[in-house]
Protein backbone atom coordinates (compact mmCIF):
# COMPACT_ATOMS: atom_id res chain seq x y z
CA UNK A 1 0.00 0.00 0.00
CA UNK A 2 1.32 3.92 -1.00
CA UNK A 3 1.89 5.82 2.31
CA UNK A 4 1.57 9.91 2.64
CA UNK A 5 4.27 11.07 5.00
CA UNK A 6 2.75 14.21 6.85
CA UNK A 7 2.64 15.71 9.85
CA UNK A 8 -0.28 15.00 12.34
CA UNK A 9 -0.69 17.66 15.31
CA UNK A 10 -1.22 16.89 18.92
CA UNK A 11 -5.11 18.05 17.58
CA UNK A 12 -5.07 15.84 15.07
CA UNK A 13 -3.44 12.90 16.75
CA UNK A 14 -6.49 13.08 19.36
CA UNK A 15 -9.28 13.49 16.63
CA UNK A 16 -8.11 10.61 14.58
CA UNK A 17 -7.75 7.99 17.23
CA UNK A 18 -11.38 9.06 18.53
CA UNK A 19 -12.32 8.58 15.38
CA UNK A 20 -10.46 4.84 14.23
CA UNK A 21 -11.74 3.61 17.75
CA UNK A 22 -15.14 4.66 16.97
CA UNK A 23 -15.57 2.99 13.27
CA UNK A 24 -13.60 0.32 14.83
CA UNK A 25 -16.07 -0.64 17.90
CA UNK A 26 -19.22 0.12 15.21
CA UNK A 27 -17.77 -2.26 12.58
CA UNK A 28 -17.25 -4.90 16.01
CA UNK A 29 -20.59 -4.65 17.13
CA UNK A 30 -22.18 -5.12 13.51
CA UNK A 31 -19.99 -8.16 12.91
CA UNK A 32 -20.83 -9.53 16.61
CA UNK A 33 -24.76 -8.90 15.71
CA UNK A 34 -23.98 -10.33 12.28
CA UNK A 35 -22.13 -13.57 14.01
CA UNK A 36 -24.45 -14.34 16.07
CA UNK A 37 -27.71 -14.25 13.91
CA UNK A 38 -25.79 -16.58 11.52
CA UNK A 39 -25.44 -18.63 14.05
CA UNK A 40 -28.75 -18.83 15.03
CA UNK A 41 -29.42 -19.56 11.69
CA UNK A 42 -27.50 -22.40 11.11
CA UNK A 43 -29.63 -25.84 10.69
CA UNK A 44 -27.32 -27.58 8.73
CA UNK A 45 -23.45 -28.88 8.54
CA UNK A 46 -22.59 -26.56 5.63
CA UNK A 47 -24.52 -23.60 7.83
CA UNK A 48 -21.41 -24.03 10.35
CA UNK A 49 -18.76 -24.27 7.39
CA UNK A 50 -20.15 -21.06 6.04
CA UNK A 51 -20.17 -19.39 9.38
CA UNK A 52 -15.89 -20.24 9.70
CA UNK A 53 -15.54 -19.30 5.92
CA UNK A 54 -17.36 -16.07 7.50
CA UNK A 55 -15.22 -15.84 10.32
CA UNK A 56 -12.20 -16.49 8.33
CA UNK A 57 -12.60 -13.57 6.14
CA UNK A 58 -13.62 -10.81 8.21
CA UNK A 59 -10.97 -11.96 10.61
CA UNK A 60 -8.04 -11.23 7.88
CA UNK A 61 -9.93 -8.00 6.56
CA UNK A 62 -10.66 -6.41 10.45
CA UNK A 63 -6.67 -7.46 10.88
CA UNK A 64 -5.58 -5.71 7.75
CA UNK A 65 -7.70 -2.83 7.97
CA UNK A 66 -7.12 -0.94 11.59
CA UNK A 67 -3.98 -0.18 10.92
CA UNK A 68 -3.39 2.50 12.97
CA UNK A 69 0.40 3.77 11.82
CA UNK A 70 0.45 7.43 10.75
CA UNK A 71 1.54 6.63 7.39
CA UNK A 72 -1.72 4.53 6.12
CA UNK A 73 -4.26 6.65 8.27
CA UNK A 74 -5.75 8.63 5.24
CA UNK A 75 -6.17 5.52 3.63
CA UNK A 76 -7.21 3.70 6.42
CA UNK A 77 -10.23 6.73 7.09
CA UNK A 78 -10.71 6.86 3.41
CA UNK A 79 -11.89 2.78 3.39
CA UNK A 80 -13.59 3.21 6.90
CA UNK A 81 -15.50 6.55 5.28
CA UNK A 82 -16.14 4.42 2.11
CA UNK A 83 -17.87 1.63 3.64
CA UNK A 84 -19.73 3.66 5.99
CA UNK A 85 -17.98 2.94 9.51
CA UNK A 86 -17.17 6.75 9.88
CA UNK A 87 -18.73 9.88 8.31
CA UNK A 88 -16.06 12.45 7.57
CA UNK A 89 -17.49 15.16 9.70
CA UNK A 90 -15.94 12.64 12.75
CA UNK A 91 -12.87 14.18 11.22
CA UNK A 92 -13.61 17.36 12.12
CA UNK A 93 -10.22 18.39 12.98
CA UNK A 94 -8.10 16.96 10.79
CA UNK A 95 -6.08 19.77 8.58
CA UNK A 96 -8.14 20.93 5.27
CA UNK A 97 -5.46 18.99 3.36
CA UNK A 98 -5.63 15.80 5.17
CA UNK A 99 -9.79 15.68 4.69
CA UNK A 100 -9.62 16.80 1.58
CA UNK A 101 -7.59 13.62 0.86
CA UNK A 102 -9.64 11.46 2.95
CA UNK A 103 -12.97 12.73 0.75
CA UNK A 104 -11.51 12.61 -2.40
CA UNK A 105 -10.33 8.88 -1.70
CA UNK A 106 -13.07 7.84 -0.44
CA UNK A 107 -14.85 8.48 -3.64
CA UNK A 108 -12.76 5.94 -5.58
CA UNK B 1 -2.70 -44.71 10.18
CA UNK B 2 -2.61 -48.70 10.78
CA UNK B 3 -5.00 -50.22 8.07
CA UNK B 4 -6.61 -53.68 8.88
CA UNK B 5 -7.72 -55.86 5.20
CA UNK B 6 -10.61 -57.33 6.62
CA UNK B 7 -13.63 -58.43 5.03
CA UNK B 8 -16.98 -56.84 5.34
CA UNK B 9 -19.88 -58.63 4.67
CA UNK B 10 -22.90 -57.46 2.77
CA UNK B 11 -24.61 -57.63 6.67
CA UNK B 12 -21.49 -55.94 8.28
CA UNK B 13 -21.41 -53.10 5.68
CA UNK B 14 -25.22 -51.90 6.67
CA UNK B 15 -24.33 -52.20 10.14
CA UNK B 16 -21.50 -50.18 9.82
CA UNK B 17 -22.96 -47.63 7.60
CA UNK B 18 -25.68 -47.32 9.80
CA UNK B 19 -23.55 -46.60 12.73
CA UNK B 20 -21.70 -44.44 11.40
CA UNK B 21 -23.93 -42.26 9.69
CA UNK B 22 -26.05 -42.50 13.73
CA UNK B 23 -22.91 -40.89 15.18
CA UNK B 24 -21.93 -37.97 12.56
CA UNK B 25 -25.59 -36.93 13.30
CA UNK B 26 -25.38 -37.37 16.76
CA UNK B 27 -21.43 -35.32 16.61
CA UNK B 28 -22.80 -33.09 14.00
CA UNK B 29 -26.03 -32.12 16.06
CA UNK B 30 -24.14 -31.25 18.80
CA UNK B 31 -21.61 -29.24 17.50
CA UNK B 32 -24.16 -27.18 16.14
CA UNK B 33 -26.14 -27.04 19.51
CA UNK B 34 -22.20 -25.96 20.95
CA UNK B 35 -21.42 -23.03 18.32
CA UNK B 36 -25.07 -21.54 19.10
CA UNK B 37 -24.29 -21.63 22.28
CA UNK B 38 -20.86 -19.83 22.14
CA UNK B 39 -22.03 -17.60 19.42
CA UNK B 40 -24.68 -16.43 21.81
CA UNK B 41 -22.18 -15.66 24.54
CA UNK B 42 -20.17 -13.57 22.62
CA UNK B 43 -19.66 -10.42 24.08
CA UNK B 44 -16.28 -9.03 23.13
CA UNK B 45 -14.11 -9.38 20.11
CA UNK B 46 -12.03 -12.29 21.90
CA UNK B 47 -14.66 -14.35 22.26
CA UNK B 48 -15.35 -14.36 18.36
CA UNK B 49 -12.06 -15.28 17.35
CA UNK B 50 -12.47 -18.06 19.88
CA UNK B 51 -15.12 -19.16 18.04
CA UNK B 52 -13.30 -19.15 14.70
CA UNK B 53 -10.56 -20.72 16.30
CA UNK B 54 -12.81 -23.28 17.89
CA UNK B 55 -14.73 -23.66 14.40
CA UNK B 56 -11.36 -23.87 12.52
CA UNK B 57 -10.04 -27.09 14.92
CA UNK B 58 -13.92 -29.16 14.68
CA UNK B 59 -14.04 -28.79 10.72
CA UNK B 60 -10.25 -30.30 10.83
CA UNK B 61 -11.06 -32.83 12.85
CA UNK B 62 -14.40 -33.75 11.81
CA UNK B 63 -12.88 -33.61 8.49
CA UNK B 64 -10.29 -35.98 9.14
CA UNK B 65 -12.28 -38.34 11.40
CA UNK B 66 -15.34 -39.64 9.78
CA UNK B 67 -13.20 -41.46 6.61
CA UNK B 68 -15.68 -44.57 5.91
CA UNK B 69 -12.79 -47.03 3.84
CA UNK B 70 -13.11 -49.86 4.78
CA UNK B 71 -9.56 -50.50 5.80
CA UNK B 72 -9.98 -47.48 8.16
CA UNK B 73 -13.37 -48.53 10.01
CA UNK B 74 -12.23 -50.75 12.87
CA UNK B 75 -10.06 -47.61 14.01
CA UNK B 76 -13.13 -44.82 13.01
CA UNK B 77 -15.32 -47.02 15.28
CA UNK B 78 -13.08 -47.46 18.38
CA UNK B 79 -12.44 -43.40 18.35
CA UNK B 80 -16.24 -42.95 17.79
CA UNK B 81 -16.76 -45.76 20.66
CA UNK B 82 -13.96 -43.94 23.18
CA UNK B 83 -15.29 -40.50 22.57
CA UNK B 84 -18.92 -41.69 22.99
CA UNK B 85 -20.62 -40.35 19.92
CA UNK B 86 -21.42 -44.30 19.28
CA UNK B 87 -22.08 -47.14 21.93
CA UNK B 88 -20.47 -50.75 21.24
CA UNK B 89 -23.45 -52.07 21.14
CA UNK B 90 -24.55 -49.76 18.41
CA UNK B 91 -22.65 -52.26 16.10
CA UNK B 92 -23.92 -55.35 16.78
CA UNK B 93 -23.99 -57.72 13.66
CA UNK B 94 -20.70 -56.95 12.79
CA UNK B 95 -18.19 -60.27 13.84
CA UNK B 96 -17.17 -60.97 16.77
CA UNK B 97 -13.43 -60.35 15.98
CA UNK B 98 -14.13 -56.75 14.54
CA UNK B 99 -16.42 -56.03 17.76
CA UNK B 100 -13.19 -57.18 19.73
CA UNK B 101 -10.85 -55.46 18.36
CA UNK B 102 -13.07 -51.80 18.26
CA UNK B 103 -13.53 -52.96 22.18
CA UNK B 104 -9.89 -52.90 22.93
CA UNK B 105 -8.68 -49.93 20.85
CA UNK B 106 -11.89 -47.55 22.64
CA UNK B 107 -10.12 -48.59 25.42
CA UNK B 108 -6.49 -47.30 24.67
Amino acid sequence: MQTIDIEWSQTEQKVAKEAFDKAYEREIKGLMALVQEKAGAIAQLDDMWSLHDFLSAKRHEIDGKYDYRYSFLIFVFARLVKEEWLHINELEGLAQEKLAKIAALSRM
